[in-house]
């Protein structure tokens, strides 16, 4: 089974996720099949010697091959002839905009491609850290105390508060509010980037736990549940730099009562549709109880450095996707209707 | 400005698309395009002159020049050559899944594609009852009380009640339970469409009003108020036929103080994120009360009948779509990592 591994795209991620295809060459033996999404949305068939960060930032991959999506993969496109890429599952490694928002599981969804990743409708739900609390909340996980705001609207949550765009994946834009004189500045810093804001009330030091986890043959599996390093929060760069260095991983000592409330929650949210995807749920612990803090369905590097034998674990996921049944059309509602005839 | 409609598509109301296309090829006075996406979700350009049911039912589109969809549009694709259909905004007329499900939406944000339509999140928000009640609830509109049901759980609201699988359009596999008796026939009907089912009260008799709407230049645009003729509900031929007889179409008897609050209903509703779109609202009134029963993202037709000048409104929306900010990316991140070089 060749798999074919799907990065870049038209999001603020979009060199975030160009280190995570280039981390997991490294990680994976197999050989798989590079294709790079550019911004403008192109799509290119990079030479695995090619996947070095230069090749992309020196705009060099436009001299890959071209590949255009239709029924069935990605194509090559020539002059007599179209070429379909021999991969039989694509890995949506797209990180934010385009890979976690729904788009490109619509693509492979819509052109009946199998793939490795989060299905359009949790992905949406996902994306957005309201539509996430709706998603805990229906499937039975506690979230913190929230508030939605939009522009000009009171805070009713007394500080300390963060901010978060309700929209985007990372760490980007979210703003942590102690004192009242920061409030102007953090909503200003925070609305640039989403007309709709998250408040959550903030604890400091608060315990943090992530598990990541996928189902194969019906059977739900688990990482290791990490306990991230953390100045406060993880900002943009502490999050993503560190998957080129797994030694820094740091397991939580948890009890096995805690370890296993969060591997039931963790199955609670996978249930609503997440079948095909390894996702990651980042928790807070506050007095013993677990509250979802966000669900990654593209963490970086698909998190392979939570796992033991990752590359057996993405190819055990790739045989056990989900499929779905077509919608048989047989035309006999308009030809019973004779005025449309 | 040439519009083009698609219309088509993998899904259980694929021929209501097509009658829906074939009743606006009538009602559209300029020449617009006809796109066809098969069952097969492959495209075709239809000539307007064979915009007839048969050459659906008889297979004889295949016949039609094939398209394909990439970056700016729809394209034909010759030995030689590829050229753009000449079409400024696509319409999306695609009933159910493919069209109100978010993947079309998905595919023509992706490929920067103009279209009339619904934008991704709230087509997803839409096409799931359940989570339409979340929409409502987020902003500030009111839902009559419900039971969200998985299979072998048990219905905690009392007979009548009705049974709605929570991500299908237009109503099938909805079935209305009087008495105690009836329910484990209608469970089975209904869950054979959806593993999730949406419990509401049933209320004889109770009165409904749709109202169709769109935004053009800031401004709200709204039909005529409809008061469906109805049988207890419309089933699937009585919703979709009519809209071949405008004449049949009844409006509201309503108070100034009722309409007005459907329509800052409406405007709540349409305020997250349906900028772009022309969709039908249905309300239940109750004690002059007024809940949101449905959101059709696609309603049949486009709901002309419900407009004045429908014409002149849809070439006005085609020229208020929403535009999206590019997202620059400078690879000033990767530059910066030398590990990655």
């Amino acid at each position: 089974m060749n798999l074919g591994l799907v990065f870049g795209g038209q999001s603020y991620e979009h060199e975030i996720s160009i280190v995570s295809a280039i981390t997991l060459k490294d990680v994976l033996k197999k050989e798989v099949k590079f294709i790079f999404c550019d911004k403008d949305r192109d799509f290119y068939l990079i030479d695995p010697k090619n996947m070095k960060a230069t090749y992309f930032s020196s705009f060099e991959y436009k001299k890959s091959k071209k590949l255009i999506l239709k029924n069935g993969g990605f194509f090559s496109e020539g002059a007599f002839s179209s070429k379909k890429i021999d991969v039989q599952v694509y890995v949506n490694l797209i990180h934010g905009c385009d890979g976690e928002d729904g788009k490109l599981a619509s693509l492979f969804e819509f052109f009946d491609v199998k793939f490795i990743g989060t299905r359009l409708k949790p992905a949406i739900l996902s994306y957005d850290k309201v539509l996430t609390k709706f998603l805990a909340n229906i499937t039975g996980v506690k979230t913190l105390n929230y508030q939605i705001l939009k522009r000009n609207e009171e805070i009713t949550i007394k500080p300390p508060f963060i901010l978060k765009p309700a929209t985007l994946g990372s760490s980007i834009g979210i703003s942590i509010v102690k004192d009242e004189s920061e409030i102007t500045y953090a909503l200003d810093k925070s609305f640039e980037f989403d007309d709709t804001l998250l408040v959550e009330p903030f604890f400091e030091g608060v315990r943090e736990c992530n598990l990541a986890g996928y189902k194969a043959d019906s059977k739900m599996e688990f990482s290791m549940i990490e306990e991230p390093n953390k100045d406060e929060f993880l900002d943009f760069d502490q999050k993503y730099l560190r998957f080129s260095d797994s030694k820094t991983i740091k397991e939580a000592n948890l009890d096995e009562k805690l370890k296993e409330k969060l591997r039931k929650a963790f199955s609670k949210i996978y249930s609503y549709g997440f079948d095909g995807s390894l996702i990651r749920c980042d928790f807070f612990i506050i007095d013993d109880e677990i509250y979802l803090n966000e669900i990654n369905t593209n963490p970086g590097s698909l998190a392979h450095y939570l796992f033991d034998n990752f590359e057996d674990r993405l190819y055990d996921l790739a045989r056990n996707l989900p499929s779905y049944k077509k919608i048989e059309i047989d035309y006999n509602y308009v030809k019973s209707i004779s005025v449309y005839k």
